[in-house]
């Protein structure tokens, strides 16, 4: 039954993603995915804590974020580690998908406590960076500004990215937001 | 009974404080909190939703941020409109209530769904934050990305202002928070 394929989490994503889509996502039942899927019910509880992970399981960022952070070359400034890694995350966690994670946006939008789990999971990345430039030393006030403006410069680029339709690349998005927000801040202090 | 009090919030939040700092957020009932600010349920109810309003309700922050962002003089650049609101939101919202705000913060800490409604509510005044430049008429990405700011440099700055204990002021913590992210992005792009 293809039970062992190595693409069954992907198989269960695409198969939730589509039944959503037809039905909303509080009438989007689990033997529902594995049926549409054509796997079982195990296999879903071994990829899936429950139905709301299979839109939020591809970011198993947090971890990943205070490792690149640590691992990040030392001679590097905390805002070279922080352009690095997000082109990083754009290119291999995004850049592709581009309508999954719009489909999932659409699904989150739709529901309250969906919407909640997207602000927790955006907190729990930007405590990891935060981790991430403390454990490099960092003054902690700093490591708490810089990685909430990662999770900011990070987001609105994803925004704006499923927002356009022209094909520019999340990480050249990432990028322009970043330097777009220090453009404005370069202004301040000089009235 | 002095139920007509103009202080009768004030005197139910102080009530609420106090029961919640002995007995935790969960043991604490609405009746509990009346019978110690010596007021009726009823009262209650005119100025708080639920318990947990009781918590949150100073910071009515959300219309008044937009009126505040709209209404700023229209020669200010956009981060000068930020400074100037957190320096007043500050002065006026928190100083001289730091041991609310820090008993506060410790039952948000320590309660998971209140950890998500206090999510929620600084996603509601970046998200006011934002509408307030669009009327200014902002660039969208612009507006969005100095709306998160705004609420990042605020809550990181009300974070060290509980943490420390030298009498330090607020609006000079949020000015330091901002002018110490200005430095950390200026350095970008000149590697």
């Amino acid at each position: 039954m293809g039970r062992w394929l190595p693409d069954a989490k992907q198989r269960l994503r695409s198969a939730a993603l589509e039944l959503i889509a037809e039905q909303g996502f509080a009438a989007t039942t689990v033997p529902q995915i594995t049926a549409r899927a054509g796997l079982t019910t195990r296999t879903f509880f071994r990829h899936y804590a429950d139905k709301r992970e299979v839109l939020f399981a591809t970011n198993g960022f947090p971890e990943r974020a205070t490792r690149m952070i640590v691992d990040a070359r030392p001679s590097l400034g905390p805002v070279d580690v922080i352009r690095e890694g997000l082109r990083e995350v754009a290119e291999t966690a995004f850049e592709g998908r581009r309508g999954e994670v719009h489909a999932i946006r659409d699904i989150i939008r739709s529901d309250e406590g969906l919407r909640e789990r997207d602000l927790h999971k955006r907190a729990a990345l930007a405590e990891a960076i935060r981790a991430g430039f403390v454990l490099r030393d960092i003054d902690p006030v700093v490591a708490a500004l810089l990685a909430q403006t990662s999770v900011t410069v990070l987001y609105i680029a994803v925004d704006e990215w499923l927002d356009r339709d022209d094909g520019a690349r999340l990480a050249d998005l990432v990028e322009h937001s970043l330097s777009t927000l220090r453009g404005e801040l370069v202004g301040l202090g000089q009235t």
